[in-house]
């Protein structure tokens, strides 16, 4: 685990890499607060999103046949399928582990299975979608929804929770979670085809190379245009498309508008995020970082 | 799913075929039974570790290369990896629901948890000790009171959890539990080496092949016996036993004690554990059925 979050190389020798975004512990914290709870309450959640989400990168790099993470060789890449299958089972058991022993377990320990149940089923959609030449935006959005938005929820509520509101206060940090969710990961699909590797620690175009659905694809691929016939004959082919392929496509669709499109997606999903955020009468300062974090998640580029 | 229950093909078609042996469900509610709970109060907890278990065989089976389990193909070799992970992650977080909406959860989970993690702690020294020629036989009871006793010894003690019984009569329960797990794997290695794969569901010799470190492996291979060296000789190269290599060494083991002598280790871990049984003023009913139980798992071929 040590090696997956960039704390030390396979030797044991210390190393001081990059973590990842801690986005999700940083939900937990500002949620709790928002609500009038301190950071000290939302740890034990902070600490179970995190590892959660760890958990499922781990075994996603599997499943994703991804070599890089974070710039860095992924973990099973790294050390063996073995050893980040046993990592990842161990990160989802103390997930479960950081919660029941801390207050309010009774209910953030089912958000939390809800949401991880949620993730798993999002993840599977997401490899049965994969090389899919039908697949329409609607299915995209309940994927990624899955995937990416139930874990975003599920920090915000359990933060919410831990500050000790009742479940009429928490259910709009929910709603915030899931928008914010929709728009991040509308962000990483934008990052997926147009991302700078020096920035994404992943492969250029790695979404094309790998041919999954995403909310760019998803949008094009049924359209009659040159970019979505081509994507529709690329997707249905037997072999893999070359880096020239990719390239072409990644322009032809920016022309296209693709990505400006999903680009105001994201944005609209921001803006309804942060209306649901101000109808549980937060704390104003609070909700300045959450807007921050927004805007951040909105213009990132790794 | 379904597929890796036996429940129906990967087409969906109903199968009737061997689902299991269901040994985990069985000592939970025999374990709530015993000490004056009814099957019903058990079931729960019945779910929550056949599920749990289930998750752990469909990640090892990816682990340890298996195409088969039960006599049909493993799920990652019939459905690929992604499937076998992402149901394995399902069905681990399905075995904390199970019990977190039932009695006593601020009880069962913690033990769950606890459990699975060292499941996991097993299974992965199971793996760093493969093709490993200087283990001990300590390291191999260590390696197997993780991977296989302590979910017996969980099972036992969720059911006793169950029946409502204080922590002072679910710990002989737990012990009774933990030395049958022993018992379970030694017979399940001496399996491993000299099963019949008509009963066993694997491939002859299977443990010999992929050179697993096991109980007859361990008393065997730190000893200057002929089969001790030529373990160690197979154990230390590089190209992976020939079929007959494999038949020479189990037939010289056997010539040597190697079999009787774990089955010996299986018949006083099972002693132990129905002497801890019967020190918790147990139910005489069940506590025959949990001796023929007992008696089941050192004479079974499957």
């Amino acid at each position: 685990m040590g090696v997956h979050f960039g704390w030390w190389d396979r030797d044991g020798n210390s190393l001081r890499s990059n973590p990842g975004k801690s986005l999700r512990s940083a939900l937990v914290i500002l949620s709790c607060r928002a609500l009038g709870g301190s950071s000290h309450q939302a740890l034990p959640a902070a600490l179970a999103v995190e590892m959660a989400h760890n958990a499922s990168l781990l075994h996603d790099d599997i499943i994703d046949n991804d070599r890089l993470r974070r710039g860095r060789a992924s973990l099973w890449s790294a050390m063996g399928v073995p050893a980040a299958i046993l990592a990842g089972d161990a990160l989802f058991f103390g997930s479960v582990h950081a919660l029941t022993g801390a207050p309010h377990a009774d209910r953030t320990v089912p958000v939390l299975l809800s949401a991880v149940q949620t993730l798993i089923e999002g993840e599977y959609l997401d490899t049965l979608m994969e090389k899919d030449a039908t697949a329409t935006l609607d299915d995209a959005l309940d994927m990624i929804a899955g995937k990416t938005a139930a874990l975003l929820s599920c920090a915000c509520s359990l933060g919410a929770i831990l500050s000790g509101a009742d479940d009429e206060r928490v259910e709009p940090l929910g709603r915030f979670g899931l928008l914010l969710g929709l728009a991040f990961q509308c962000t990483d699909d934008v990052l997926g085809i147009w991302g700078d590797p020096e920035s994404t620690g992943k492969p250029a175009m790695s979404d094309l190379r790998s041919r999954k659905l995403s909310v760019p694809i998803a949008l094009a691929i049924n359209e009659s245009s040159q970019p979505g016939e081509r994507l529709r004959a690329l997707y249905r082919r037997k072999e893999s498309p070359t880096e020239a392929e990719c390239r072409t496509l990644a322009h032809e669709l920016e022309s296209h508008g693709v990505r400006e499109a999903v680009v105001e997606l994201a944005r609209e999903n921001a803006q309804e995020a942060l209306a649901a955020l101000n109808s549980c009468d937060p704390d104003p300062v609070t909700v300045e970082e959450l807007a921050k974090l927004t805007k951040m998640i909105l213009e990132r580029s790794s």
